[in-house]
């Protein structure tokens, strides 16, 4: 069966197209550096934005068409499975992501919820083996459901806490099951409503003790997926722990954890807490710590996560270049963690708004891929660097200079000659490359 | 000579008083937990903000009215000397804290700047042991010179480096010339204005290399105050790398020196980077990194720092007990780094404005003590995470769980009781130890 | 029957009380500025929040616990008619407020949903009856439905303009029913999401359409509410018309409504709007047309609605400050548009929170009559524009001067001599009167 | 003589130009939408950013490079006054604007900077006519000198308000001798520090005296330059008056105004007010009062006034379509309210900023115009609101309806059919047209 009976695999037809299911710049196969775009891109689709998200939001009932649902829970959740798969297939993403809430319902009881998750994960390892999609990551849902009110391995209530631990050790066995590259960690509650009643450097110790339990429990099934945690300064909860890609270096390093876990970044986390999306990437990579990208956009006149699909080619530009600075991002991906703004409510803007984002990124990798061939950043902070590859900067560097003999330099030498950076001409010149 | 001839020794008057140069609430020796109120306190009067700020704005020209200039920039500096040990003494403030640029002028030369300083650090000492105010910290303004344009140890210019390097020793020594408790690092222009032409690993490589620089120097000239490191986010530099407590950790831990360096933390950069102060002195103490606390309050519907006497209770109360929980602030103090609204612009506001400052902190450090005697926030947060003292929440906290035993927990335990945290109710009796 | 079988009416037990279900500073009947607080406050409870309100969040399932739901959803509405009034009393508030949506369910259709309003009405009228409360205002809830995705009064459908008016007419006839004071219009879909897509003049021409359309069928069935329009500025919509209350003059200017809309105002759509609440009554106040209030609170270092109960002295003050300025907020009053934190989830924090909320305003009636009688900030003022009083500038504000005539004032005169606001000094003296 | 003998005149080269000076996308005399470029773009310069700007921010000391100091202020401003028309002349852009003491010293009196603007605008009149460069708009600096610290306009000191006045007199004096076309009102300091000291309404019925006077006094010398307001929320003050277009557009018309002032409008103060600068021209056409632009751009993520050079072609394209809309933007113009980053402190940083300016607004006018010629825009509203071109929706617009005959249509028709928008398949396509 098809939930799009009108759409077919949608292909390149370039930026002339009037066909509204074609990528005006996304042409899987096209060699960018050396190898097809697919590759560098490593797309994947997110499961809840796209088969659960109602368009809901505080101050609007649902409004989402899906012709999904079925008479109970677990039809619906069959139904989507197929539906999902339909649109990996028809979009060309070899990958997807998803929490354990998305798939399966919760049902009655802990043990429910895993007898469905058994269920439905034995579904989505069927219509993998047939289309060959792939596992980017999965994640336990610790926020949602009123337990975790609050928090999961941050809570107060150590009962909370086992439940948390349980969905983890389900996560990591359907990891298995289904061959996860990576295994996501996001800490919507971990974290607080108010200090006044919090005991932080407690919630975060337990925090640690449950990662450092999924590291063991990963080996101890022999799968090692890569450990990523994904930060984000606040919403739902007033401050979380892992505000962002520093916040959490400071926290993975505290609790001994660089080798096991690295960052799973996201566009709209970034501009809260801030700071550009590159900007943390950047930080990522300062820390080698750099895993997978969740792809979105906000509002940055606005104060709330709006996960909106992106469109704009400066960041993802910014963000494509740190891309291939790291070599690329495999074994992580490039996930669309984008829901559909609320007025593109129909089935058919699933697929459209996703032809966007992957179009946009394909533009994004290409200026990305030209600025790297003709190594116009490179040459720009060769030359402004310049002087810490000579002389006393080299000394510097090498570690031969101290308090006292960069004093005596300095004061035997006149005041340094400074040029100019010429910001707004190189904006300029950029601006040929982004478009 | 006086320059406040008007002014007595401004003494506590009690909160009904009429007399505009009196202490409404800070009482010095009042005995607040067993010790009076100037020891839990440790005031620190600024130099820069109290002698040498001149009520500009970016779109306003000087405006405070100031009768300490002379004819010279010495003479000026000098007169300052004269002025601020009155002013110091005066408040009996009993710290104080400076930038080498504010006591001295740079003059055309490292050499004659370095001279001027020798000259004024003279005549600081002498007043130092005259009345017996003493130096919290100094630091070297590695910001406001034309230089450091694009940093000081993240320049990209080899040679302004080494002059960056030679303010720090000249510090240093003054430092230890004058006594000096800490030392202060805060990175204004260690950032960056653009990704597009930064090495953030390298910049930030080189900020650590003279950090390490700073500690052995003051190994050798057997001189070692506390070091501590200033975050703020943003502004002058569109980025600083000292974001927030939590990023300035991740570095610290990065490059080994935990041992070496600890956090100078301002409520104003606070929430400029999005928190409450009291977060941010959360955060060090849970890194055991709270060094000492620079006093005042931004306006939270601005995003630039405004640098504002600290006037609310509700802030400073929280503060404060913040650092009555980590067993005081000292060798660290409460530093007014508080400048006078641009409309306070005569001398006898620079007296004014810290009396507020200090009434404030005095109301709120007797808040913060009652809210201990009464066990007021213990007492919340013994019954909050009350579940990890016994059964399953113990064995968590003592490591004897993993996922396998947690799962088997979850799944023969019934869904955990949840309980209300109240906490506009908590916010209610707070507000009654409040005022 | 009770839903706080074991919470008598609540009462002022003073600050020291321990009774959770006590008022610590509200008392009803205490006089002040010569008549009962009561009369001052006008306190109101809302349907929605108390009654209708969940606890889910973006991120997070239904938490609220309720004892009020029934088998089908009429027997739950009726039975929240009889809580909800059961909750006025023991709070002794004196007012409520409603969306039509919060007390009766929409049904299958319009014609449903006004038959359930009629039943419901019918239910609460009686409560009224016996229970002495008002109706301080009602209004259309415009903006859950999915139909209403791009506006109501400024929706690109034609049909679903039609329903809105429906629903105002039923509003407006319900008002009649149970003698509403006011009647309020909060366009939380009124604004758009992207101007790519927006005709901005047009839909604000019919939102104006639609007034005058409410404002005739009041006159025709011979009710007269105080028609109140409720600014914010973004949220759900990405803008919102109303951003604020300056820019809700200029429409209602525009469209030459002065006589017939006033503003009903919020702490925390200030706040998003960049504006103090106090900033937002005085601006209505300047155009005589200060209405409402709604009483909550936002966290200004979150960039979303959080609606949170009163607690900060300070703002209260400040606002009430308005109030007396005002001459009271009659026919208005102070709604309590709060919600209890996620974390405070069980039905007896509905009391309590209100309690916190009241006993806060009750602070604040008492801390700005004081200022008041002691003539505070009338006496700054009075002082601060003394020279507006006498000479050339009693001349200016009678219209007496032109340009010509002022250069040749300024020309003739020495450069003005300045007087410091010493802002720090009335800081710490209003503190005194806050707590 | 010159300031840029190595400058040519400076022409456009298209995008592939290796040569710093030359345009890559401006083309004056090129012909879009039937007329040349430079007539749809009306480019001014800004005297202050460019002539008197010195590089300092609150953190820092002046840094920029210029070669014309003189040895007294009057021969700088001389001096200023050649180089500034030989930059207009070498960019080729026909326009400038200025403050009065952007141009001349203010001296030791009024009286004294009366006779320095009359010595320095007998020169730039001279360079006028040389050169044909015009005025667009000149302005009073009323907020720099200490005197307007509370005010100019607004201020509480009539004696300030007399300056204010004879500032503006001379200001419409030079406007009258030079030509202006328009004249600009920016009240910096027409707004509050703090509302505890503050007398709202007074302080803007004094705005609105003076703006009256203006007025007259135009008239009465016979000069009518287009009177011009620029919104700006914050910064100096902590809030002006003139917050953002609807906040002024409500005071234009609570005083009367409507006929008398448009508006100036900045993209940089539109974001600080948390609105897009194409929010912000459509309030101002909305209104029948856009006027002109002030061409920069801010950083989103920082809360102060960057106004950086305008290089993002998005915001561009989208101001440019809403001038195009307009019918133009004459007798306004753009005019670069834009100043060189620190960091591009070199003469030359003077003519590189502009021309990515101007090729920023090149490119953003060439796109504009073909969203225009495509009927882009046009076509997307048209289906959308079409039904209120026909039946019921062509009766709302026709004042045909009222709540009565819409709830009887309303009741007798189903739920109206809802159409997505396909928000991200228009922005996917929108992508092409930008760049």
């Amino acid at each position: 069966m098809t939930y799009f009976p009108n759409v077919e695999k949608i292909k390149y037809e370039g930026s002339n197209t009037t066909n509204q299911f074609a990528f005006r710049h996304y042409n899987s196969e096209e060699i960018v550096l050396g190898k097809p775009m697919k590759e560098h891109l490593r797309f994947a689709i997110a499961y809840w934005h796209t088969m659960t998200q109602d368009g809901s939001d505080p101050f609007g009932n649902p409004i989402n068409q899906r012709p999904w649902f079925g008479k109970t829970p677990m039809e619906t959740a069959r139904n989507r499975v197929e539906a999902f798969f339909e649109i990996c297939e028809k979009l060309g993403a070899e990958y997807f992501c998803f929490h354990d809430v998305d798939i399966a319902p919760e049902g009655e009881s802990l043990a429910e919820f895993f007898a469905n998750l058994d269920e439905i994960t034995d579904l989505i390892k069927e219509k993998m083996d047939q289309t060959g999609v792939k596992l980017l990551w999965n994640t336990a849902n610790m926020f949602s459901n009123a337990r975790f009110v609050n928090g999961a391995a941050s809570t107060n209530n150590a009962e909370v806490y086992a439940i948390a631990a349980a969905q983890v050790k389900k996560g990591l066995d359907i990891s298995k099951k289904l061959g996860g590259q990576n295994y996501v960690f996001w800490g919507g509650r971990e974290g607080y409503e108010t200090l006044l009643n919090t005991n932080m450097s407690f919630e975060q110790e337990n925090i640690a003790r449950l990662f450092k339990m999924a590291v063991a429990y990963g080996e101890k099934i022999s799968h090692k997926p890569q450990f990523l945690i994904e930060p984000k300064p606040k919403e739902p909860a007033k401050h979380q722990y892992d505000f962002d890609a520093a916040t959490t270096m400071a926290f993975i390093q505290k609790y001994g954890l660089e080798g096991d876990l690295k960052l799973n970044l996201e566009a709209n986390h970034a501009t809260l807490a801030g700071h550009t999306f590159e900007h943390e990437i950047a930080v990522a990579r300062s820390y080698d710590a750099l895993g997978s990208l969740d792809a979105n956009q906000g509002d940055v006149l606005l104060g709330w996560d709006t996960d909106e699909f992106p469109t704009n080619i400066y960041d993802v530009t910014l963000a494509m270049y740190e891309v291939l600075e790291n070599g690329g991002i495999a074994p992580g991906g490039i996930n669309f963690d984008s829901k559909v703004r609320r007025s593109s409510f129909e089935v058919d803007d699933l697929l459209l708004a996703h032809i966007a984002g992957m179009d946009t990124f394909a533009r994004g990798l290409k200026s990305a891929a030209k600025l790297k061939e003709d190594g116009f950043f490179d040459r720009l902070k060769e030359e402004r660097y310049a002087s810490f590859e000579k002389g006393i900067g080299k000394k510097i560097v090498e570690n031969q200079e101290n308090l006292e003999s960069l004093t005596e330099y300095a004061l035997s030498h006149d005041e340094p000659t400074m040029t100019s950076s010429h910001i707004e001409y190189i904006k300029n010149l950029l601006n040929d490359y982004l478009v």
